[in-house]
């Protein structure tokens, strides 16, 4: 692992470099075999596991309730809807026949021509049109809604150009899916997701995001609203960290489904849908890590406390676990995971070394001149800090620690966002200023030509038009034409 | 709902189509537009997470941990295993092309033939390809085993008649995939599996399970040896329900997985594979329903108790309310899932009918003379009893309730079980058994000649080889050559 750890790039030398490492030295993740998909490992998928766990508790405290939606999609239904074909049916995996044979020339298995599809099927890149063409058949009168269903799913984008966790041809997300009896209570639903995605960011993530809504140009292709949660990453890059869509009635115009209201009239129902995906596992990993390794939030962290015993010999292995015994019982009853490492096949060193670069949040280490003082060593993740704590009472200090950690972990991600904000007038200064990376509030005409003009030259791109802050109206600093607020542009993941 | 209950088919009128019935009244799934793929509803989804919380806490006290691997397969990959691809390539959706383009004719999308694959993929009909694929990096010394990993994934495979749960072209479950430094340790693991599962369907699912060996001809492809467990329907239908296999060196050899063992020898792996689906949603449906409708055990019921109000005006369920609503939050206390309902725009009678129909194992029913009285009506839905109670305790006794239900549903099942088990000696005795159903214990040679002869005479097939039970020889019923111990033939789903 020393030589792992040496191997692991510095985020100043090559930060995208930095990434890759960390994700596959972690054990996070790795490259398949099938281009563009990945594999998630254990301990990449054990941080997916507590994400999902704790959105899952939350989509269910609103109401929410989970069911599953066919994987494959009628290639006729992505056309339904005419923005939602442009947008999806670009990069997508189409399945064409259902059978395979044996070769002819006695080499392996060959497609059989015999079972070819009559329609071709295509992996759902997201289902909206798959549900609504279900939902068709669930709504009748003003009494069947709202329906309020979420799905844990895995889709399929046919992207060119992958990175693990952040871009991937297959990746797992939900997809929350509803349906409204009125444009309000849609919308509602709409914001009442968006600030969920934003809570579990800044106190589950410890990533702080600015919530606002899409431009036209970056609106989900069949949305007449899309609302975002957009993160800073350490390298003042941005990230899109979950979406929530105001689908108005589009698909339900697409797929004819209507409803009897109260007074007794057919209807379009009111949509809206909503995801956050395994692309949040990279927000993590970017948000807070350092050259050591990852760098966990406690409340996402798998393991959240590690002890690690230091002895000479077995007796003193024996003595030392008589005193952790007792620790490990008391944080478990206190919902803390930990884990007591005394295999003894492996340095200390080699341990910390590991558990650094797993971003277990806090390690203890004892040994025995430690029992005789009735101290032990402790050290926190995200400062690196050691210190000696009394044994007496660490199960609480542990306890007040990690909270200590997520609040720091989350501070220390804001102050570098707003290190990392400016404001700019001009257009020259914004060119000056977007090189050196962040985000850049600046006035904007409202325009799809102007936002383009501004991303053919810049790279940047509006990350969204946000809902707080400061909405005095000014001038474009590219036409100077009328801008209703200042947007947030940033060159972005 | 009085309406729907009475379209529920009666079992003794056609057992077959009261199934199909129950699952769409119950609200539990319903067919998709993609042939052989099904909708899980929301109801049913419920159920499913029930069993993957307690399976999957199963598997990591286990020590096993979840992963994720890719949804789609190389071709080529399925042909390494000889007898696996003969198993998996006959009926499988394979990706061809990765993009759509707009017609030339205006009239929606076409694939797009620039866009064809090199090499087409499959979507996956089970992982042990591409998982050992992935196993040969992270295999290299026996230091690095055993790898017991598990996922959660959706598969596919293209059957030609489906039905839901039981048998869908798409559909999900978990796959166990593990490698082991010996031949011992992997066939432990595979037998610990099996077992796991069994105590999961006896005493969460309350299914009665016989667990046994397949003969060779009903293994998994690619399986040395293949350990099930086997569930009897009410119809004395076997249900096959959950199997472990016990893979040898086979998967090792065809992926090139070696590792050097504590003789620092180099060593094929050893490999262990195990999984169950959706499908036993169809086996806790068939197990215990009745003519009301679903019948659920209490551990795996999404609604344990519900408690509805009967009143004529506002005080008066302004009164119960008051009344029911400690009772509500001690259930809660005690874990147990509670649900009030007092919606004002149904009516008692709609209500019970609805949660007969939906499986509730204990409804209660309290009104004003109740209150008075200080009692509630208490309804078991196994045995459809009604009985008051004091409204003092009430929360205890429908704690210990829950546990009786849980005890009689699986005592009935095995009760039907047993009564439904023969024991024949000659094949003119067994043809005449097998007509009317259950399992029939009796003498077979061992050879695949002789058990496709009484499959294709009688539509029976093995079953199992029980592991427990009467292992004393004998001779075939059919041919007179010795056998080892008497085998369960059974017609099945």
């Amino acid at each position: 692992m020393a030589k792992e750890l040496k191997d692991l790039t510095k985020r100043s030398e090559n930060y995208s470099q930095w990434y890759n490492d960390l994700v596959v030295k972690a054990d996070l993740a790795e490259q398949s075999a099938v281009r563009g998909c990945m594999v998630i490992k254990p301990y990449g998928y054990a941080i997916w596991e507590k994400m999902q766990q704790q959105l899952d508790r939350m989509f269910k405290e609103t109401g929410h309730v989970n069911a599953y939606f066919p994987l494959l999609i009628p290639k006729s239904f992505l056309s339904r809807e005419a923005e939602h074909v442009e947008g999806f049916a670009k990069e997508c995996a189409v399945v064409t026949h259902y059978r395979l044979k044996n070769s002819p020339d006695g080499g392996g298995v060959v497609v059989d021509p015999a079972a070819k599809l009559e329609e071709e099927l295509i992996i759902r890149p997201t289902s909206e049109t798959i549900i609504w063409n279900t939902y068709k058949n669930w709504i009748h009168s003003y009494r069947d809604l709202p329906i309020l269903c979420n799905q844990w799913a895995n889709v399929m984008r046919w992207e060119m150009r992958t990175r693990m966790f952040l871009r991937t041809a297959e990746f797992l997300w939900q997809e929350g899916h509803t349906a409204h009896a009125t444009r309000e209570e849609a919308l509602e639903e709409v914001v009442k997701m968006i600030n969920i995605y934003a809570d579990f960011a800044e106190n589950y993530m410890a990533v702080p995001v600015i919530k606002g809504v899409k431009s036209a140009n970056e609106r989900f292709a069949g949305a007449i609203e899309t609302f975002t949660i957009e993160a800073m990453m350490q390298d003042g890059k941005a990230l899109q960290s979950g979406t929530s869509h105001f689908l108005g009635q589009n698909f339900a115009k697409a797929f004819d489904v209507k409803f009897v209201n109260k007074e007794n009239e057919l209807e379009y129902v009111w949509a809206s849908s909503w995801g956050v995906s395994t692309r949040l596992m990279g927000a993590l990993i970017m948000a807070h890590s350092d050259d050591n390794g990852l760098v966990l939030p406690p409340h996402l962290a798998p393991i959240q406390v590690v002890i690690v015993p230091i002895y000479k010999n077995n007796d003193q292995l024996a003595e030392i676990s008589k005193v952790v015994e007792p620790i490990v019982n008391e944080l478990k009853g206190m919902g803390i995971s930990v884990k007591y490492d005394d295999a003894d096949n492996k340095r200390p060193g080699f341990k910390f070394a590991d558990y650094e670069l797993k971003g277990v949040p806090v390690r203890l280490a004892i040994g025995a001149r430690d029992i005789e003082n009735g101290t032990i060593e402790v050290m926190r993740r995200d400062t690196l800090e050691k210190s000696v704590a009394q044994l007496d009472g660490i199960a609480s200090h542990v306890k007040d620690l990690l909270e200590k950690i997520q609040d720091n972990i989350f501070k220390k991600a804001l102050a570098h966002r707003e290190e990392m904000t400016t404001t700019v007038d001009t257009y020259d200064e914004f060119k000056e200023q977007i090189e050196k990376g962040g985000f850049i509030l600046a006035h904007w005409d409202g325009t799809t030509e102007t936002e383009e003009k501004i991303k053919e030259e810049t790279k940047a791109t509006i990350r969204c038009i946000p809902l707080d802050g400061d909405k005095t109206p000014g001038k474009c600093m590219v036409t100077g034409r009328p801008s209703a607020q200042r947007v947030i542009f940033a060159r972005s993941y």
